[in-house]
């Protein structure tokens, strides 16, 4: 077996000896290693593949970790692993007690800080950057973000904030015209414009510098001089001060993001100046890879799948595919209807919708704040807009949901998905906060279906028989166990079982299918229980309190946090109602960490297995 | 007396008949009344006195209601109040059931949006664009938005989304360089800069038509000609691309926003235009009146005052300043400790720290989601930040404080100042959510000082003596009755009171000393009470806990939302453990609307008062 470079480069000190020629070499071994990575764990490939260079680059040029690199959104970090000692765990990654798929404080020194969401890392680095003035550390700071990363409100915020500092933030803008889906808006617009533009660098700036040595004499002179330069700059570089530079960056750019010498140059560049500077790179998503270059959308986060032939090793449909589906029903006969996404078209189900109804459908980009009071607006001008949003990045529009629609009575609807766990992204990606946080605002209502007719059935209860904000919350992935006979009730709850058991399971959602599995092993071991399945989990029907009351012992499995959830105000109620019996709630207590749905629903305590031990336990203690 | 013209403006429809003049003279009368309730009723004047011309000249160019105007933030639409119907009742505005300071559609179909925080409007009129479009409705859509405004990520993504589509919206900066302090960041630079270009408006598009109409023949006279083009547009205009059109907004301005006559031209123009527009307007804070003009940050949002001295009618020292104050002396000995805010220096009592430590001071403009990232950054860098933030503001911030703090369990300190009920700001202002919503995420740290003695100590915890996230989270204003003797314990709770008695009344913050006020009354009456005072109300301590066991009534008041709120928590674990006594939980259920703290109390139920008579009359009825 040929010796790779890859086998000698420990940490990134390795890289400073490595030829252009070697480094160019080393890229390649990376890019097969990401490949051969993803395809057996699923992840993240094309922005990943996007990137090998510029790591590569970045590493050989920076002294790291002393000097610290933020990675927004994290997911295209699995190089930046490589090189930083983890090569051998690479294997590892997104499984459980492996390696992140994100950067992780804890994994190693070289990941400066912790990231999952979207935009966040110019704030960060400019934070750290401040930090290292402050301690009078010396260090360079990188924030590394995408062109899609750019359109969310944190990284304008955090780019007005740092664009005044004299601090040497370095932002990299990484550019491969794409969020998830094509980026969108007026920004991916403008940067299509500057992407067109000369490369230019040191010589822009030695030119300029030659321009402003031009003498200056007397007032008339002066103007006409000045004009001249202008008329020089405009000419010969065609470039007006673009956005960035207006907004207090120092602009090198467009640089080819596979072109290792280029970025090196830039980035030496970049380490000389003086304040906030920018290095936009033009990077092609799922570079290497030729499916991925191709399809980087499919491509983006990917499940397991097949080298050489680049199909998807299982397939089944799932609830966002029923929504999408029930979606377009919808909106055939229904114009008022309209589908906001945050720039998740296709993880969200909604891709035939934005073919079907272009002008109902709006993509706002990475901005699920604006998605939100977007659609308050549009709630407000008579129209019913469903925005369909992960659970986890819904977390971003706790305010506009709360102080732009709920407050002023707004029907809009949010189809919450990959609500619950969702497993091998871990901890920044679990979908378990949403019944807490929705759950403070009032006149909110929260559905949560199990079935797929559930999903279809809630959703227009949604859409047309409730007021104000609605969710639907339905998990990632397909239905699971429903029991036989079992058939949606259209009611508030669920009454299912033995109703004269002594025990009593309540839940809801998906975790239904894990209780029916539960009790049928329990009546195996002559142990009746009754389930209430609730189906509207806020506001809760009153109703079904009374009916825990007969039961003595009530088991409440929540698949979200147990501080702010449904169980514990239903307790509570029980208990204040006068309730003798004993209430146990089975909730998540802390962050969740990467896992198999599987797998980490066990160590929650939350699948039928467990359901089970709880119950049996109790049963002997009697 | 002699007639105004005010008299007879019963809606806007009257304005278009008067001549300029007369509109100018209705300015003036809008002035004083704005002066004269302000002074009354406290407000927000600086911003108001502002925007007087634009809004008449608004409502006399637009065609309102049909046409629909969104004010940012809101607090400067009593002008648009006055003229829309509402004159007659401007005096009973943020008073208990009279109008609000702020737009609310359920006061007057003139008010298209409820505004209340920054950076909605644009968001929101984009919404209401689009919904026109879908609904084939013809209208023309505005959004009045500051410049401090535009610092928020909410406006920018809005910015992004909207600046690419067809519709005709029409965005008016409202450029006055504040946000509620000085403006900051690279956007207010960029204001500043291009504020000082040359008014063009109508001119230059006519002359870049003309431009336009150069034949253009062959492809070396094109260049040529092409140049020549820019040369002229350049040197004549003076003038870049800026950063609005660069993000596909057509651009006025900058106009003068006290000039009738010309905002009406501009105005004009952007009905003709088509696809997004920007008037860029220029606007004094505080105009008309001298103390406001002069130092608009005191007139932004003020107690009732007196007009010929401009001095408020009352100030005590409050707890924002016994913050301020108590973060300097621990700057002063510790290098490490930085204060953050989001625009509101003087508000949340940092001004000192802002002149003694220049270095140490960040003030990031109207955003608190890049507040908090920013903070996790420095925090990542071996710094203690400290965010000094209204409760109501924090909404914003969920995510960033659980995604970006906490998960990685990094050490920022919160300073939650205009906890609980504030008052006359109404619904959009109250700072009822933050427990609940900071309840949801493990590992912060929440503490409830209720004496500026607890806010001393319990900050110099939050500093010293706790990990990651900490909260500490005090009301607007002074400190309230302390009981004869009480000094804090320094412990998570105190039990002060007869321990012997049956009943207990539980509470935390401020509401202890209603609690105080409460059991001296029912002494009074024979009624024995004790109250369980928690500090640290985040972790609860299960010792609290086990001492509520012994009474047979506990009374839980809660300054906060009930679902997800401490008590919730409390009450279900103190019945879990066996309790068999009766828990009563009394808590905030919904949105509470403007009155003087003192009356949104009593109707929620919270001070001594109705303690007294909730637990009389379950006294009664044993």
């Amino acid at each position: 077996m040929e010796e790779k470079i890859l086998d000698n480069i420990a940490s990134p000190k390795d890289l400073k000896s490595l030829s252009v020629e070697e480094l160019y070499s080393l890229s390649d071994e990376i890019r097969e290693k990401i490949v051969a990575t993803v395809s057996d764990n699923g992840g993240h490939l094309a922005s990943n593949l996007g990137v090998v260079e510029l790591t590569i680059a970045l590493h050989s040029i920076f002294n790291t970790p002393e000097d610290k690199i933020v990675w927004d959104v994290g997911h295209q970090s699995y190089a930046h692993k490589i090189l930083t000692g983890r090569c051998d765990r690479i294997g590892t990654i997104r499984r459980e007690g492996g390696l992140s798929g994100f950067p992780k404080r804890l994994e190693s020194e070289y990941d400066a800080f912790d990231t999952g969401h979207s935009s966040t890392s110019v704030s960060a680095a400019y934070g750290l950057s401040c930090a290292a003035e402050l301690c009078s550390e010396k260090r360079y700071v990188i924030a590394v973000i995408g062109d899609g990363a750019l359109t969310g409100g944190l990284a304008l915020e955090a780019i007005n904030s740092a664009g005044r500092s004299k601090q040497n933030l370095i932002v990299i803008l990484n550019d491969n015209k794409m969020s998830i889906s094509k980026n969108v808006g007026s920004m991916a617009r403008y940067l299509t414009k500057i992407r067109m533009g000369p490369f230019y660098l040191d010589t822009k700036s030695k030119v300029h510098k030659r321009l402003d040595r031009i003498p200056v004499i007397g007032k008339p002179t002066s103007r006409f001089v000045s004009r001249l330069k202008n008329w020089i700059r405009l000419n010969f570089f065609g470039h007006q001060k673009n956005m960035f530079e207006q907004l207090g960056f120092k602009y090198y750019g467009p640089l080819d993001g596979h072109d290792i010498s280029q970025l090196r140059t830039a980035m030496k560049a970049a380490k000389r100046s003086k304040g906030p500077v920018m290095l936009h790179v033009r990077t092609v998503k799922g570079k290497g890879y030729e499916f991925a270059e191709k399809d980087p959308k499919i491509y983006h986060g990917i499940s397991a799948f097949d080298i050489e032939t680049g199909e998807a090793k299982s397939s089944s449909k799932g609830f966002s595919d029923v929504f999408g589906a029930f979606l377009c029903k919808c909106a055939a006969t229904d114009k008022k209807i309209v589908a906001i996404t945050a720039a998740m078209a296709m993880g969200t189900g909604l891709s035939e919708f934005s073919k079907k109804y272009k002008n109902r459908f709006f993509d706002v980009g990475i901005a699920e704040e604006h998605a939100v009071t977007f659609a308050a607006g549009l709630a407000a001008g008579n129209i019913v807009p469903v925005f369909a949003v992960y659970s986890t990045f819904l977390q971003r529009s706790y305010d506009q949901i709360l102080h732009d629609a709920a407050l002023q009575h707004l029907h809009i609807v949010l189809a919450i998905d990959r609500a619950g766990i969702v497993g091998e992204d871990g901890e920044t990606h679990q979908g378990i906060f949403d019944v807490a946080f929705l759950n403070t605002i009032p006149s909110v209502t929260i559905y949560s279906p199990a079935t797929f007719e559930e999903l279809e059935s809630m959703m227009y209860d949604a859409i047309y028989r409730t007021s104000d904000v609605v969710a639907v919350r339905y998990p990632r992935g397909s239905q699971l166990y429903i029991p036989e006979g079992y058939k949606y009730s259209g009611e508030t709850y669920t009454l299912t079982g033995n109703k004269k058991a002594d025990i009593l399971i309540i839940t809801y959602g998906r975790l239904f299918s894990f209780a029916s599995l539960a009790a049928e092993e329990l009546r195996r071991n002559n142990i009746e229980v009754c389930i209430l399945k609730l189906n509207r989990i806020k506001p809760i029907d009153p109703r079904s309190v009374t009916e825990a009351k007969s039961f003595s012992r009530c088991y409440f499995f929540e698949e979200g946090m147990r501080i702010g959830g449904i169980g514990e105000g239903f307790g509570l109620e029980l208990y204040q109602q006068g309730y003798k019996g004993k209430f146990d709630l089975i909730a998540i207590d802390n962050y969740v960490t990467q896992a198999k749905v599987d797998s980490a629903l066990r160590k929650t305590g939350l699948d039928d297995y467990s359901m089970v031990q709880r119950i049996m336990e109790d049963y002997k203690q009697e």
